[in-house]
């Protein structure tokens, strides 16, 4: 067993299975995009165990509280490490996690989304440890996201080539 | 003649001119930075094959159209074109497309970005293949662009040191 | 004395002392991070010289003047030149700017981020000359910023090994 599965397993932490797309959509993009020894991560939002969308949807500050919004940013890590396993065979492959954008669908007034990137960041630095997890980021309110998702993450990590 | 330049035109694909600043206006940042084998794209907006920003203005889901976006983001993708053939001279030099982020002006509700900006990447796949062309990306909601543009697009592309 | 120094010193330019945070609040993430050559810049924010939040806060267009967000944007500069020097010993080390996100905390109707983030590539480009000091860039207008900041950019620039 991988070290990072096993880690995942002794946190009590599951991927989930790839996001469930309406049917007949198909994206025209990949998840998870590796140029040598860079991988780039398309932005992903929060998806349940089944890689249904999670709920609650819309704005944090409003639709959302902070709370959730927090849990949600957790559900994107799960998510994107998914697609990280899915194109790398085994995320022991990544040496690093090398800068993540945190975009929170923010209603007016709502200036948190630091503690709401947390959720994110908390976990990858639990699963991987300071070293090899940590990330230079940003954390910014957005009008608007796809299927009123209310927390979208992207980033980069670092394999051995 | 090039590979990608045969193409364009047997796309009937025309590169715009260099977008037209109002006069006296100069922009203190390139529009394409070579960083060894790494061309980082500042953030473009659509324009006319003049070198005009392309009508309509104003945000999806209100003052424009889905439909209309996603030509928009198709525009942008020309202009980009345009902006890496006239660093590079030629346009065969890329080698991958790397990442790019949709931002679309978006309207209270409005939640279709991705569609919007699969005008971008339709292009980009027709012209380059799947292989060069395939990009992780994230398409999300801004809440003000430029000169009130609709479409902005920014990314990186890899190109032959 | 470091060229870079001699050259913020002959410009009048102090750097500001880092962030301060309230009692008790740590940030899970690096203001700069360093992979190789590459050096990510976490998205900052305006701060006086002695690492408290720059006034005013606000949306730009209503509760900030462009012009104000335009010197905001000069402090962001100097915040991130800050970080990489402490992270970096010496800001000399610095070979390029590669990209910057500019992002501005904007009010309904207001378009012109360009001129916003001038006032951080202004910078830039004085004390690194052009050559240097020159970066891709995308300025646009974010729904809301973490403690209502009116202005924060991230980016990434290059070092020798």
């Amino acid at each position: 067993m991988s070290r990072i599965d096993a880690r995942l397993a002794e946190l009590g932490l599951t991927l989930p299975a790839p996001l469930r797309l309406p049917p007949g959509v198909t994206l025209p993009f990949p998840w998870v995009s590796v140029r040598g020894n860079r991988v780039l991560i398309s932005g992903h939002g929060p998806v349940e165990p089944d890689g249904s969308l999670s709920e609650p949807r819309g704005k944090v500050g409003a639709d959302v509280t902070p709370e959730q919004a927090r849990d949600l940013a957790g559900k994107v890590a799960l998510a994107i490490l998914a697609s990280l396993r899915d194109e790398l065979g085994d995320l022991d492959r990544i040496t690093g996690w090398v800068k993540i954008l945190g975009m929170v669908n923010s209603a007016p007034g709502f200036n948190q989304q630091p503690e709401v990137i947390n959720g994110f960041t908390d976990i990858i630095l639990d699963v991987f440890g300071t070293e090899v997890g940590r990330h230079a980021r940003s954390a910014v309110g957005l009008a608007e996201l796809p299927f009123n998702i209310s927390v979208e993450i992207e980033g980069e990590v670092e394999i051995t080539a």
